[in-house]
């Protein structure tokens, strides 16, 4: 049985994951790392060949040259999104080679990741670290995986690299455009997806790398997102994933009058407390509620001719018209969501691509998160106490991974824009099912009925003092909502096994989930 | 006294140099490099200042909150050149705080660096490591530094500081143009001088990392050459270098007759063998022949429509003529020699910046310098068995740094253009007073008595069989030579005392250098 401990934030949390000690949340800011970071082998030139060609047959051969062994981690990446091939070709490999027991440590899986459920379920797979969304996350919660899921924020994943928390045996990168030297890019070729940020620290710090390409150019692949100079070896693939569902050609905005609503009172609160200004900054996701929010943004800023130093995507062909008529500076990129953003980053000198080591590490130098003006996520549930859940449904289900969402809480001002419920399901709850972001992160809770500030935030508070918005205490939108609903959001049935751990950004445990019962 | 080995390439070496064990040379491609690279300590962004404004007011200042102390080692680095402030701005203000006994790491030195002399003598330093151009390399030779000076290639000094043979404990980043969070670049501002490629080691692994500015801006600094996530403070002086000596607004090709006519031999060579084809690539430097080289070059693709995939820079305005001229895919660049350089950097997307990391670090997957079809460099001094030198002069003076010159020799085709003799001395010599390029890597001398295949290179002497070109072996150019200068080359007059060492491109040491008598 895994040994809990309750946390700074009043969580139970194992101190051990999978055989390793962990260390349990201390509060935010608090955690005192120490020591160096990790570093990769020392390679030599004498040993890559002198003409920059390290091509080889196949992932299975790659796989062999790279000494893959039982217990070993395996990485890969979810730039191609719900279209990727490579993961699927990869752990297909790695069956017929008879190895078992790896950790598979992507930066997120998706539904097209479904097949590696039979090679769990056949030994090939140990478990898996990363965010799950769907299917794999499904069967994580229902206590069939033998490992313990660890689910990490995109930084919290540079961070556990960085740091040495996660040693990469073999890190596999999925590049749309790459040279035979290894130099990748994703703003190109058939699959391009836009940037390859989420596989730096793989590329960097894992003792061997393997690119593979369905778009193979003669050297110098330029840009090179991903140097080849930490490279071992290139495979060429006929196509690595399915261009329809890597990015979606229109992202849309909401068309639901209720989140149309949401969105313009947040765009509305954002102006009344004076952070619409010339030189400001904002992060907006790709969700139809963050899209139109952006695009209230817009208009008040065409409006009034202000003009945003930079925004930071998730680019959308939203952000790229702002960009393109001149109403930022900058689009600082963490992930393209749509072509219009691929097109963007290869043609626009101001959209500039960006990693989760730039964006969110937390044991960096600082970063960018804490930079920006305001930051609007979403969220599965939020308590009384503004905590908020995105990983889990009021059902116990482990159906959506981490993302940057942790990392965008540092931001001045965090906005949640949500919906107080859905299918008559309360958001809003005494006890998030999962604690993924502390409440004093989070600043303003803004929905249908209602927006809510953080009592924290007086001088937010202070700032909208006699405004028309529908600023009320969050307990009191929460009652009303449970009437409409017919009462709280009914407790998920949990059992005692702990079948995912939750990291914060500095590595410490903040929360676990339970395993679903029948 | 310092204990000596011979090497493999028969040079006697030290075994220790200032107290730590030196590996002598072992023969190319023979050093097998174990264990893991070097790796900075993992910080906090609880420590850095939310908003990213990590302005300090002075150097002064910044050094006291880098916990400066007596014996640490202060990197700096030549992108500005001889018109350089910061260094000596830094140790003036290291005398002030009355630290002692520093290492000062640069990546080169500038005779404008000559105030460091006082600094050695009063103790506050306590010797360089790194090239030194002129009178500090001079004041070397004479014995007079306390330590052993150690000289690498610019892919040397990232080796070293990745594998932690060299560890940085406060590297001074000046940058032409940088924002608060301390995100760098040098391609803008009134001291732009291109790229800071030189700098990137440094900001990787240092322990304190602080950047020196005259302009700037707000974030984003874009391009960020250097990433303000390393970054720990951010310096404004009022000028960090004069503008005329960083860069020169013309680099000449040469009008020595001799001169063009090496340069036409070695573009002719070229041609012969086969190397001038569609897609091929070369490298060539900004000194006078290297340029008539280039040019002659220029005018057989024009002639023939030929396009290079790639030429390497240093960059000047007749790499970038070519590059606009589209008679080049890209211009990877290493060093931007004028003001041509640093424009087209900073407009052409295919003027691409890169660092000693890409191109010549020795303990990577891979460099770029072996992937070029033609690499052409100088010499002070090339022996009967294609070994060369360039850090010495005949009379022993060290005066020359190594840059990127041992690196390049791994090129499929290197050549050396050179004077057969200067100011009557022999260029060519029985052997070379220091040995920096074992001879087994030089394939091709090329004087204006001459051309010199290495008999190594049956592959070259089969392509100009009945070839026009001069071709002649190297002993009977260099007893011509001796006739003209009545004699050999006289020897250096050199006492015991080994006042620096020459290091290969993996670590090992290759050769030293003796105090030069009287």
């Amino acid at each position: 049985m895994t040994r809990l401990v309750e946390n700074a934030a009043g969580r139970l949390v194992p101190t051990e994951i999978n055989g390793v000690e962990a260390v349990p949340f201390k509060g935010v800011g608090k955690h005192q790392p120490t020591g160096r970071k990790a570093a990769a082998p020392i390679r030599a030139c004498q040993d890559y060949p002198a003409d920059g060609h390290k091509l080889t047959a196949d992932i299975k051969s790659a796989l062999v040259n790279a000494d893959l062994r039982d217990g070993m981690t395996i990485s890969t990446h979810h730039h191609l999104r719900n279209g990727d091939f490579v993961a699927n070709a990869v752990f297909a490999a790695a069956a017929e080679l008879g190895v078992k027991d790896l950790r598979w440590f992507p930066s997120a899986s998706f539904p097209c990741h479904e097949p590696q459920i039979a090679h769990l379920e056949s030994g090939v797979l140990h478990h898996i670290e990363g965010s799950m969304n769907g299917p794999l996350g499904d069967y994580c919660t229902r206590g069939k995986m033998r490992g313990m899921a660890v689910l990490r924020s995109h930084g919290g994943r540079y961070q556990a690299v960085q740091d040495g928390d996660v040693h990469i045996d073999v890190a596999v990168i999925a590049a749309p455009t790459a040279d035979p030297f290894g130099n990748a890019t994703g703003d190109r070729g058939p699959t391009a997806c836009g940037l390859l940020g989420f596989a730096l620290a793989d590329s960097e710090y894992a003792d061997h790398v393997i690119v593979v390409t369905d778009n193979l150019v003669e050297f110098p692949c330029i840009p090179w997102q991903i140097q080849g100079n930490n490279v071992d070896q290139v495979v060429v693939m006929d196509s690595i994933g399915d261009a329809s569902k890597i990015v979606s050609g229109t992202t849309q905005i909401t068309k639901s009058p209720d989140r149309l609503l949401i969105a313009e009172l947040t765009a509305r609160f954002c102006d009344e407390v004076g952070i619409v200004q010339d030189g400001f900054s904002f992060q907006a996701g790709a969700g139809g509620t963050a899209l139109s929010f952006a695009l209230f943004l817009r208009d008040m800023m065409r409006e009034r001719s202000i003009k945003a130093r930079f925004v930071r995507g998730g680019s959308t062909q939203y952000l790229v018209d702002m960009l393109e008529e001149g109403l930022t500076d900058y689009i600082l990129d963490g992930q393209t969501f749509d072509l219009e953003g691929v097109r963007s980053m290869r043609e626009n000198a101001g959209h500039v691509n960006t990693s989760p080591f730039t964006s969110y590490n937390w044991h960096g130098k600082g970063n960018f998160a804490s930079l920006l003006d305001v930051t609007v996520l979403g969220a599965t549930e939020v308590d009384v106490n503004f905590n908020a859940n995105v990983v889990t449904h009021s059902d116990g289900r482990l159906l959506h991974g981490i993302g940057g969402w942790q990392n965008c809480l540092a931001s001045k001002c965090t906005i949640l824009p949500i919906p107080s419920f859905r299918d008559r399901i309360p958001v809003l709850v005494d006890q998030v099912t999962t604690l993924c972001g502390p409440g004093e992160l989070i600043d303003v809770i803004v929905t249908e009925r209602g927006i809510a500030i953080n009592p924290q935030r007086l001088d937010l508070r202070d700032a909208v003092r006699g405004s028309s918005l529908p600023i009320r205490p969050l307990a009191e939108i929460k009652a009303e909502v449970e009437e409409i609903c017919g009462g709280a959001a009914a407790a998920a049935e949990l059992g005692e096994k702990v079948v995912a751990a939750i990291k914060w950004v500095d590595g410490t445990v903040i929360d676990c989930v339970r395993v679903v019962r029948g």
